[in-house]
């Protein structure tokens, strides 16, 4: 890590601010569904996940599928949809953006930019959204170890940006009941490696609806800023992503506990 | 895992009693040094841990070690020190065997037998434990998928041994700042999977001093039912393993925290 | 593999055409720098691997790199002294593009476009490509399934591209001593798979030049089509990749022994 | 590898000679089925190999199976068998060991030990097969790092064995086409790092019968001594390992090939 300068630990956590969310200080959560499908989809999501108690929605217009034939998300339709959800709401949104000559469209809709694990190495992206100075959420390859995600990061913050938030979402292994192996470790490591937020989404990760509450209660204690969560209103109807987002009424109820668990961590 | 029949959850989970421990029924935690140096350092690691609240010793006799140059362990003179530092401290103790031919003679000093994730697939180790009808940790080798490992618990049981225990280790990924990869949804899966208790060893998992808190405090929400420790007197001077045991007064510390995050998770 | 229609085998193997090289028709060799350095560099390596029979002349204009503080490439200039070097040696030549913005003007400059291993899930910069209808080397994600990367392949000839070349060029795994793993089962897999030309990268696959020439003559009985290879005229001040690229002299050695492989391969 | 001193390459090739074979010098090819299964299927496999040309038989009777329900080997039944088998068509036999306790039995029955890869880091079994001074071929363990094999050779040779042969055999990837991912960089490396022979064996590595011939030739070009290939009469019928089994034709039409490869090899 001798490269890196931006990102490593100055002895100061940073803060991004997001109209009212601070991530970085206290803990967020990130829900909605995987992809915008069509506005009862988005609003009935955003509704229920704000009240719940979530901070920030998400909902995909651009989505990186591995086949050309699956779903690719509603492109600039849906960053409106998204958008008009989020104010209807009250909520900021998050969506991913895949392409340079997108940028633009998706800072007008979208309050924090993500950057997915299949782009963390995509330095024209990288830089093309540092210029921006708009928050960005990294998540991490599912190929790629802690030193080669901060410096992706470093790309980012070496082009003026300061607000960048890294998201844990789980690496390939050779086990194969999960989709990936959700590496909390890391987060524990990056508390002292870096002082930029970190969000863990155990969604991506595990692949698994039924693991969702059991790793978010613990990737709470394991240091992270905030959780994001796949939350669909008819999980089995979902157009991408069904095994893994959970139902508005489980969201609720994991709610509760994830308050619990962040009271308590507190404690500790 | 069609083929596993004993492994399976059968909604009931199994408990293994070993003297007053009942493994599986609350939460314990195993300590003690990786490896049994002298007759000083185990008897104060076994009497620090033991006042700490920890329920189990831990310290090997016989060592697998990747170089033949390294210390290998004390052997029969081991067993008889762990043994002993037990009584003193009054607490069952658990180690390694490596060898069928050492089983009988491990099982004459040891209440637990320890087969270690590079033996995970020993099948003669695993048949001759599985007819002593000894408790038996499993270790899950840092290679193993999940199937695979209960595949391995299943030749012990299927040898009439019911006291079957598994333990989470870190798998091996392509991640170099840790030792492994502690995999904690394995853990939460399994609770699915299997009627057999869980523990979860952070110390061979990250290989890191500094993150045996948080990863012991994580592991505790994802599910398992007690956690492994490697504690030593004076880490530095370890003959194995130094950088990731810590000392009897960070445990002192640390188990104040476990025993808080227990109480926590009874609540949610 | 369901879902893939364009890529897989219809028992006619495709032929990519570019200047007087067919690619899949007999082998070829793709030789050159890592980087585009200078005028005097990309020359001196163009008319030492022309002579020493490589049929196309590689180097890098816009180079991914891991820290925003290394060589990033000289961009259009690069093109621009690479394109005049293939003249020069009167070769076709290839080079990286990694931003949807820069592709028409590669493909002003280049006669084969390189997609690298970090952009193989890039889906805008797969479809951009495939618009354009210039041949296309995809290289496999070092994290990538061989399903995965035909996936991939499936964007660009989904767009009427037929002129999609593979390339393995090693995967991720836990080995140390080597950069990456050099896969060639996959090669002889693809074989079986799909009618698409397939090179071979030793050089970007080990990073090590003193295994280039048997893991070069070991790929051509797995049954790719041609390889590519790092050759640098002072390997040891190249700005990129020094380890593993190999000298004009080293180059042309091999490159006899490369041919007597190729004619042995028709043999058997 | 500062450690280890008895493995590393001292300019001079070891040579392990069983009966008239020499291993290291001149190429061999050790063929045989996964296990013995009865009389007729060893006699009829050891004839069929030998007459193709095979140098060594191989047969399991101690078989390392995932699932205690899975055949298990014949045992002493099969070591006999296999025996006879070899002098019937007069080859030297090579078996697995996978127990200290068997190791005398199997000495008396083979000419060759076998160490598998899930018993690499079995450090008693090293030992004790070290004590012997009979040959030992010690399979790559798929976990293992290129030193932690060597690590494990060091053991064996360090107990005064100074007949030790590598076989590289896959490594675990998440690639899921193949059943392991076969490392020929490794052969090309430890011919630079080690005096040891090395066999190669693409039937485990690859697990696909399809596989076996450009595996088997691309072997031979990374600089291996030799070859180990599954060999059945009736491949769809046998008892273990049915997928990567060649039948005895296909054996015989694969060992013209080879033969002519090695011979190439010679002149390169």
């Amino acid at each position: 890590m001798e490269e890196l300068k931006l990102v490593k630990d100055n002895g100061k956590k940073s803060i991004v601010t997001v109209g009212d969310v601070k991530i970085g200080d206290g803990f967020l959560v990130i829900a909605g569904p995987c992809s915008v499908e069509n506005e009862n989809q988005i609003n009935e999501s955003a509704l229920a996940v704000k009240k719940a108690g979530a901070n920030i929605l998400r909902g995909g217009a651009y989505k990186p599928r591995s086949s050309p034939y699956s779903f690719q998300g509603l492109g600039k339709d849906g960053l409106i949809l998204l958008s008009n959800a989020g104010k209807l709401a009250n909520m900021p949104v998050i969506t991913e953006v895949i392409d340079t000559r997108d940028i633009e469209l998706v800072c007008r809709y979208a309050d924090i930019i993500q950057i997915g694990a299949r782009n963390m190495q995509n330095y024209s992206l990288l830089t093309e959204v540092g210029k921006t100075g708009k928050p960005v959420m990294l998540k991490r390859g599912f190929y790629a170890t802690v030193n080669e995600w901060l410096s992706s990061a470093e790309y980012i913050l070496n082009e003026g940006n300061k607000n960048v938030i890294l998201c844990e979402r789980g690496i390939r292994t050779f086990e194969t009941l999960t989709r990936n192996t959700l590496d909390l470790s890391s987060v524990a490591l990056l508390r002292k490696l870096t002082h930029l937020p970190i969000i863990v989404d155990p969604s991506h990760a595990t692949g698994r609806a039924d693991l969702i509450e059991p790793m978010s209660l613990s990737a709470i204690l394991s240091g992270c800023d905030g959780l994001m969560i796949e939350v669909h209103p008819t999980p089995n109807e979902a157009l991408s992503d069904t095994e893994q987002a959970i139902s508005t009424e489980a969201f609720a109820m994991l709610m509760g506990k994830i308050e619990n668990t962040v009271e308590f961590k507190k404690t500790i």
